[in-house]
């Protein structure tokens, strides 16, 4: 949500020349992402997107980001895809910050998502397990279930600043998930954080998935679980049926979820509102209150986690009997 | 600097739906621009820039700003040009802000201008200057002379918070500019604010002026003066006299400075050094010390001040003696 890092004239015509791309027509710092510089760049060629990392991501990781998308590109997957320069470099130093040029993909996320989106959205996240299959490079989850505990534990003791009850419930949500957790579900690389405002659209056609700098190998079926919470609950936190449907009907029409899958569903979206409650929770606490970033509320993921221990079945997702 | 006002997908698609610009592509809030809400707008006929006017504009001189960038585009001027609507309206709501869509200049703005840059900026704006002749609306400029003392007295008891001594010293730079502030200077539409970051070029070619925001009339010879302080002077503050001849020389290639206006200037620089010091003061007192908001230094503006004082005549901007 910031410009983070100033780049130059002088240096970003310098940079840019030692790619492929046509002179330097204008470069604006925009207001995407909260963890990294974005400059929308505009050559001779065409439009490019210019990400400097800030300290949030990890530097090591930067080369199976940048991978993996280039990986899924070449596998039919749109999304941004690393450009190389004249050496063949992807990942370069500009502004004393790791630098990647990708290309820029045109498309607009989706304020308030429809069956229809979610049912693009399904598909398209069901193309990604698969064209993931293929890639050889593997990253740990830090956000997985292994994480949640040690992350709560960093915040514990405020917890209760944020809803009284909030450390004893979370506290109790860790022994039951950490204790039920499915070791055995068919794992890939996933994207972890396929919210509507990675997922562009133009019209109703989904154009590309934005933004793997949470990628990792989990449980595909986490992912989905991921999605049900991002995508289907109305603004008055109660889940929409009709888009849970939707939702798995496009996925399990690329890639049918197991047996094994479907039974953990419930288990797993719940797992994945803890995760967003607790990246939230701490943020929340950690955040100048007068800063520009936009805080997002941890308690919406309150509610969906308390949706959530009330489901028996993945059917009541709108998850389809299998035939 | 912000994105002040969001505007969702389904907002800015019945918008654009309005304009003959194509179909919606994708949208970026840009860092750009203190005083308003800008989104890079790419539609499948080009890219254009979305404003949303915040409170500092008054929207009662938006139809003069508009109004202006059209008559210079038609006159041959390079700048961002107000697309009309199917309606033929260019002054619209979004959001609930005054807004409008403008052709987008491609361009770069120069962080270190050399004379060369410097004589493109005199020419572009003696050509601004000539254009603005048949423009048949006027604007006062608040920012004047008449308006530099009720500025002050707005901050006057805080100014020495800035450098001991300050409040005394504008106090009598107001009475000595008062008293000699030439009366019949030509007049006619000026800038008023042109400083490097609202000149674009491509290479060493300047593709075009933006940020009409401050336009209006007045002494023509007033906007060269702005731009010697903008353009000429050093990281160390002292004075360029390459680029202050490459300039003038620019400006007298495209529109001759008139004796009184010659004799004029170096009253004028200290002018407008004196506007520009007064403006970043009062930001400097009035914007919180954590907001994201680049606070520009106004002491920057009272050493260019000191050096104007000592100014006998014009050529020591390097003036070149009339012919």
């Amino acid at each position: 949500m910031a410009v983070y890092t100033q780049v130059s004239d002088d240096e970003l015509t310098s940079f840019i020349a030692s790619y492929e791309v046509g002179a330097l027509l204008s470069y604006k710092g925009i207001a995407e992402g909260v963890e990294n510089t974005n400059y929308l760049v505009h050559t001779d060629k065409g439009p490019y997107l210019l990400t400097l990392y800030e300290k949030r991501v990890a530097a090591q990781d930067l080369p199976f980001f940048l991978g993996l998308m280039e990986h899924l590109a070449m596998a039919g997957i749109n999304c941004p895809t690393p450009v190389h320069d004249a050496r063949g470099r992807v990942l370069r130093t500009l502004a004393g910050k790791p630098a990647a040029l990708v290309t820029f993909l045109e498309g607009v996320w989706i304020r308030r998502p429809q069956a229809r989106h979610c049912a693009a959205l399904g598909q398209a996240m069901a193309s990604l397990h698969l064209a993931g299959r293929s890639f050889a490079h593997t990253r740990a989850n830090a956000l997985g279930v292994g994480g949640w505990r040690p992350l709560f534990q960093r915040f514990r003791s405020r917890a209760d600043d944020i809803a009284p009850g909030l450390a004893a419930m979370i506290e109790e949500e860790l022994d039951h998930l950490e204790a039920g957790w499915p070791g055995q579900l068919p794992q890939g690389i996933i994207h972890a954080d396929l919210f509507p405002d990675n997922a562009f659209f133009l019209g109703d056609q989904l154009s590309g998935l934005i933004d793997f700098y949470f990628a990792c190998k989990d449980a595909l079926a986490y992912d989905v679980a991921i999605a049900l919470n991002a995508w289907c609950f109305e603004s008055d936190h109660a889940f929409n049926l009709t888009k849970g449907q939707a939702l798995l009907k496009g996925y399990q029409g690329v890639r049918a979820l197991e047996p094994a899958e479907r039974q953990a569903l419930p288990l797993l979206a719940r797992g994945a509102a803890l995760r967003f409650l607790l990246t939230r929770a701490y943020d929340w606490l950690h955040t100048d209150r007068d800063a520009l970033v936009n805080r997002k509320d941890p308690l919406e993921y309150l509610r969906r986690l308390q949706f959530h221990r009330r489901i028996q079945t993945a059917s009541e997702y709108g998850l389809e009997s299998s035939a």
